[in-house]
């Protein structure tokens, strides 16, 4: 499905804007684990922080994957997440820019 | 071999004991949880914060047992973490005092 040729120069943009969105989902959630954490006050308020971070490590493990033939499906998901703009992708070529907004505007059982 | 039997005067002074132990334990673990999240500035920072937050669950879980057969290797933990004092168990039988002191100062493998 995802066999596409990428250039160097592509692989370039690609790994910068990756790395940009993981920075920014990075940065999301230890803003969004500060503020659990501040407003825990019980036990059971840790543990549902516990809880939560594992849903998110487990999250962020599938959705960051460097695979070539993975990134029009990493890069859709982060643009939907708001951890990246599309126009971080300019100069990649039209079949992929056209695979990736086709991937981010398809919205599962919506 | 912890087959003590306990009035009901002892079982309201183990309840209370236990009950203060639990909260005072609590209340650490939110100080120590808040200042490891507040410290934490990557995302292998959170993931460490969640490893130690699954390692306190299990090991409160398994210390803060009340059953009769329990309490006293639950009191000689909880007063050798500083979570209560000995203190809060007077008016319990000499031989149980004696045990927990016994179980106290007993250092597995020290």
């Amino acid at each position: 499905m995802f066999d596409f040729k990428w250039s160097p120069t592509e692989k370039k943009i690609a790994r910068e804007a990756y790395d940009g969105a993981w920075e920014v989902a990075i940065g999301k959630l230890l803003a969004e684990f500060k503020r659990r954490a501040n407003d825990a006050a019980s036990a059971s308020d840790i543990w549902a922080v516990e809880a939560w971070l594992r849903e998110q490590r487990k999250d962020i493990g599938e959705m960051f994957d460097y695979r070539y033939s993975q990134l029009p499906l990493v890069f859709a998901w982060a643009i939907r997440e708001k951890h990246m703009d599309i126009e971080r992708l300019a100069g990649l070529s039209a079949d992929k820019l056209k695979r990736i907004r086709s991937l981010r505007d398809f919205s599962p059982g919506g």
